[in-house]
This record gives C-alpha cells, structure tokens and sequence, in this order.
C-alpha cells in the first residue's frame, strides 16, 4: 500500500509500505478518507513521536473507509461495513489495520470527506466539554479558537445541549460561520473576559489566555485545556482558583490506553451520531486533498485561517 | 451571653453581645467546644471578613455543644441533643444559632474538646481528598502539611480508605506521630517529587509545591489545593498538565451556600462518623483554653509547630 511517509527534515513522501495485517481484534480499512490534525504537524517536524504500536513514520490521527478484512476475534463489523474512528497514528494511507473498539459506524448520509475528518475533532469535543468539563444544560461555554477543527465541533456540542455559547475568533471574516453553528456570539479574543462569567472554558490556545480565563471562571467553573500551541507555562492564582472552587483540567486523547479511547468511542456513538445523523451536527470540510498532494494539504494546515477540516482522500 | 470579639489591631476581647436567636430551621446551640482554624487568623488580621449572615465581629468556624432551643420548623433536633458542626462564623461564643442542616450529632463517647474540633478539619479533608480528589483505595495520596488539623485528618481517613499515604512534615519531631494515624512514610518536605507518582495531592501548603506537585502527578492525578499560606501564584507547566491528563482543583469551603454545606455534612455524617464512633478515627487535640484565654489559644495557633487542634472551652 502506498502511504504518506515523513522524512528527514520533515519532508512528506508518498512511499510503499508493506500491507497492514489486522491482528487479535482488528479490522483492516480501506481508508477513504483522513482529516489532518495539529499534531500531525508537529509529527511532522520531529516533536511528537508516535505512541507505541502505532507506525513511527506514517501520520494520520483519524480514518473512515470499508472493512476489507476482519483479524482474529474482531466481531463488530463486517466486510462492506463503513467505519470511522481515531488511530494512533498511519491514518494517512491506503490501508489501516485498527482495533475493532476503536471504530464507530458512519451514519448513513455522511459523506466520506465529513466522515474522515469527524472523529478526532467531535472526540476531542466532546469529550473535553462533557466528560472532562461535565457541561451541563443552561451553563456558559467559551471556546477559544472556535473556528477551528475542535472549536467547530465544540461549538455545535455545546449549542445543540442548550449550552450558551461564547466563541473567540481572531479572524473577523470567520465569525459570522462561526456563530451559525450556534454560537450565540462570536468575539475577538482581546478582552474577551469581560464577556463572563462562564462555566466551562476550552482552552485550545494557550497560556496566555489562563489569567483571563481564570477572571472570567463562574463559581464552580471549569477550565479544560487541550490546546496550548500559543504557550504552556501559565501563571494561576491558587486564591483566585480557591475562591471560584475552580477546576484546571488538562488532557490530551492521543496517549490513552485502547480501553479509554474504546469509552470515548462508545460516548461519541451514543450521544453525537444520532445528532450528525439526523443532520443537526455537521463537519465543515475546508479543503480535501489527494494522497499525493499530503504536502500541499500539510501546508494548507499550517497556513491556518481555515474554518473546518482538511481532509486527505487516499 | 459572651463571646470573643475582634478588636481594631486584631486586639480579642471576651465581650457581651445579645443572645443569638434560632431563625427559621435554626437551633441554638451551648457551645461546649469550638475549634480554632487558620481562616479565624486572617480574620482578627482583617483579611477575611465574615460571610453574609455570620456575625461580623466574632471569630470561630466551628462549634460543638447541646441544644438549648429550635427554631420554627427546625426538626432534626431536641433539647439537650449534642450536636457539632461548621458555622461561617461566630462559633468562638457562649451561644451560636446554626441552621439544624449545618449541623450532625456527636457520636456517643466523643469528648467536647475532640468534638468542637471534628468539624472543620474532618469535613475540610473529606470534601478535598474525596469529594473533589475522588480519592479510591489503593491509590496513593500525598498529604503536604500533615501534622496540621487537616493534615492529621485526611492521613487517617486516607489509611483508613485503604489508599497509600504519604505526609509531608516540616517538623521531624512530628513524624513519627504522623505515621501513627496511619502515613506510611512521614518526610521532610524538600526534594518529596522524588517519594512520587502520587494519585492525589493535598496541597496545604502554596504554591511553592506546586512545580513540584505536577512533577510527581500520576496519570489522571487530582491535585487539590485547599491552603496557600505559602504563596498564591504558582507556575503551572500546562503541557506537564496535558501529558499526564491532570486536574489542578482548588476550593473553600467557607464560600459555599447553605445546601453545599449541607451535603457535605450528610457526607461526613455517613462516611466519616461511623469510624469515629467505633474509634479507628480521632481528633488530635494540641491544646485547650477556657473562652476567656482566646487571646493566648490564637497566638498558640499562630506560632504553628503543634499536632492537632486548639480548642477554645467556653
């Protein structure tokens, strides 16, 4: 199969690798489509080695495709069936070889390229705004970088809850998309605290937003930080903190056991596909790109100021 | 009746003030006991003043005593029952009136100094380590500031949870008390990151630790702050945060409303009386002083390095 392979110097090649044999539990996917995420590019450049088990050299956080083949005991899907799911990493190639727990039905309608690029951004969503900040009905969600992959997905989680929802977006042109997802107000992220307080933040920038983040907190509030690509080492009044009994959260998906991400999977099937299924969630898609044009898409990444994903179809 | 007011300078004074009267749901307690804690030193400083509804000029957090009278609608309670609980102030007096669902009965064979001691340290230590902590057996919990009241308590009811507990203490003389209430090792606070990973850590301490804290974090470690007497900003690496999927939560519970203080008295109620009532848990008692000595129990408090609690004995 052909896959997108790194290189020296972080240059991407699109190189022959030997056929993914699907183990004890597995399936192997004829990938359709694979959305690119941030961490893909810093893959890229050397700074975020694959977790064990996953390929060292072949991207690529989340798939959807057809099973072609089932491993030994993998009892879920059959041959033909549509699947999607996040991998540790090789998703950006003809064939992958996944755990059958780590897959989840595409919902009849959606389309491959919002398929390929659903799993990792509603994941994370939702599972940083629910399972991590407990969201509940009624309560104020900020999204910072709301116009990106994960900000979207937020976004639309936390509207289609009966969550009021804040989003700060630094590009103007991108607001008014942003709040037809369901953003009650779309707003520049300078002096964004004054428009608190809120109960759950998700923080996708960085630590230049915690003092902010922490001023604009309700009572009880919740900060979940997934994102830090504008900086980490943060500043927190523990007294400020101890006054609004507030929580700082911090997680990532990509370094979880199977077991984990296998709940995170069940989650995202029971409370967001019925959802994008009945067409009330949907996956902007910026940009699809060939296989072979991944360096094109990987720069389209970077360049930034996109709304929705970038997705590959092998 | 008499009480111990705070002067201008922080001077006390044993002064007459008019007998409390039980409001609606409230009894009148005879204070027996109360105990001294640190917020009631940042009070007579004039950090902290008095929540809404707590005398203004009367320190004390915690009392127990006997029921003298109730309230209209009051229930929970008769004449002459021995009742103990936080109040938000105005526990270091003659008289309190205390909302009956603040309050819990003593358990038989408590004497009135480990009584009017129980309240705030036991219930301050449950809500950290297990209520916001979510501290399970087995686990390994740090307890920095463990020869204090709170210290001393979320050691005994780690142990006695079956999680593997260690406890910082400054003090070398008091370690080994420490690891009689059940700590498996009591250390010297320098270098402790090393004696990690640890599930939960209860920061007693400030934000000194907190480096430190994050270093020795487990995957999905909690790390509750509930004191910062050290220092309040702290420097938190939110990529160390991320990596180890950690929550930094900090809280108080004096803020809280009368239903959260509630809940968490009907948590102690059914999780933490039992033992002491078979025993297997009790209050460290330092000291006691009569009401009238309140100005001699404060500055013992202040000057720190005792092993449980200073009562007042009205």
């Amino acid at each position: 199969m052909k896959a997108v392979t790194i290189r020296e110097g972080g240059v991407l090649e699109l190189a022959e690798h030997p056929d993914p044999q699907p183990g004890a539990g597995e399936v192997l996917v004829r990938v359709r489509a694979a959305g690119l995420n941030g961490a893909d590019m810093l893959q890229r450049k050397g700074g975020y080695p694959a977790p064990p088990g996953a390929p060292a050299d072949i991207p690529g956080l989340e798939l959807a495709g057809e099973v072609v083949a089932t491993g030994p005991g993998a009892i879920r899907f059959s041959e033909g069936d549509r699947v999607m799911g996040i991998v540790g990493g090789g998703g950006h190639a003809e064939l992958a070889a996944v755990h059958e727990r780590q897959l989840m039905p595409v919902p009849e309608g959606l389309d491959w390229p919002q398929a390929g690029g659903l799993p990792e951004v509603f994941t994370t969503a939702h599972d940083a705004i629910f399972t991590q900040g407990a969201l509940r009905p009624g309560e104020r969600l900020l999204v910072h970088g709301a116009a990106g992959g994960v900000g979207t997905a937020a976004v639309q989680l936390g509207a289609a809850t009966g969550a009021r929802v804040t989003a700060t977006v630094r590009n103007p042109d991108a607001r008014a998309a942003v709040e037809e997802l369901g953003a009650g107000a779309a707003i520049d992220p300078d002096g964004f605290a004054e428009h608190g307080p809120f109960d759950v933040v998700l923080e996708l920038v960085g630590a230049p937003n915690l003092p902010d983040d922490l001023k604009a907190l309700a009572t009880a509030g919740r900060i979940v930080v997934i994102g830090v690509g504008a900086g980490f080492k943060a500043e927190v009044n523990l007294l400020a903190l101890m006054g609004k009994r507030g929580t700082l959260r911090a997680s990532t998906l990509r370094a979880r056991p199977l077991e984990e991400k296998a709940l995170t999977a069940r989650a995202v099937e029971r409370e967001v596909l019925p959802a994008v299924a009945a067409g009330r969630l949907r996956v902007p898609v910026a940009e699809t790109f060939a296989l072979a044009d991944a360096t094109a898409a990987y720069d389209r990444f970077t360049a930034g100021g996109k709304l929705g994903k970038i997705v590959l179809l092998p």
